[in-house]
């Protein structure tokens, strides 16, 4: 085959997620889109890579800086909700619930990669806690990563005299009982609410 | 979120077999990967658009006509194998076992579609069978359209003295016969071979 189409599949080979079989069933889908389709793909690739900045305040990813949440004046900001990963905060707002703020530590402590407090944004996480926020929720991960810097940092944030939360673990909504394992079980018996 | 980002999701969501989630997810990994790797891709997707022209031989996309396959003085001209799409073609150059020429109809006789043999490369086909072809094999679809078609062609070529065959019909390798549906079990009897 040629040359500009096997480069694409290529391409498109390593994105995550997408074998070769899929890689090769969107490159012939490109060749078929009309050419002005194709350059919108492309320009909404260069766009992002040219245009999306860090916020300094939260350190999602943003156009902006302040990023639209920070200065959203219609957001709670005496809630901060931490999470992991900039697509943390796309799976939260997809829910439309949270109304508060949010804080991007860019990883978990991980002491076997070596990753420690100072390669995350906790610092900028402690700098943030002035008179107004009441409250930080911990969103990380379920893994001992995300359990241990969800130790970490409660301990770290309680003496500031701010009330810290985490989100519930539990039986996932649709989960059939026999099917959990036995770590999220212990964890949803012992966060049992009275009905 | 902010606005390049959205964009590059729903751009990405468009693609088939792309869902909202796995376009977050790409979009995410676009925003990781260095300013370099993106304009990689985006260029291969403009390049594919820009280079990539039709054969007018076999009308497989090529970025040169007649296309590498058509011009390889190491295939053998004496057989073309008729598919449906270019897709078609990558799949069997996959085997590495076909050494022929390809003819692509764009397609499959549908008469409920008005597809028709004139919306095909059908009359295409025809002025390629010079003296030097001797065999046509009809690699289409299983669908209804597909038999139709390698009915309708098999008519066409066989009066012109060359050799027309199909592929196969049977049970795939590594296929359960419990699972095999009736129309492919009675085509792999049919087709039974002795050992």
């Amino acid at each position: 085959m040629s040359d500009s189409l096997n480069e694409l599949i290529e391409e498109f080979a390593q994105l995550p997620g997408i074998g070769r079989k899929s890689a090769q069933r969107l490159a012939m889908y490109i060749l078929k889109l009309p050419r002005e389709e194709v350059m919108k793909i492309a320009q909404a690739l260069i766009n992002v890579k040219e245009k999306m900045k860090y916020c300094s305040k939260c350190w999602n990813f943003s156009e902006t800086d302040p990023c639209p949440i920070c200065s959203s004046p219609r957001r709670d900001k005496t809630i901060i909700c931490v999470v992991e990963e900039p697509s943390d905060i796309l799976a939260i707002e997809r829910t439309n619930e949270y109304r508060g703020l949010y804080h991007v530590l860019g990883g978990s402590l991980s002491p076997l990669e070596g990753i420690g407090p100072d390669d995350l944004k906790v610092n900028e996480l402690l700098s943030r806690i002035k008179s107004d926020v009441q409250e930080i929720i911990l969103a990380l991960s379920a893994d001992i990563e995300g359990e241990a810097t969800t130790i970490y940092l409660s301990r770290l944030l309680k003496p500031l005299g701010i009330r810290v939360t985490r989100i519930a673990r539990g039986i996932p909504i649709g989960g059939d009982l026999e099917f959990a394992d036995e770590a999220t079980l212990v964890r949803a018996l012992e966060a049992r609410v009275p009905i």
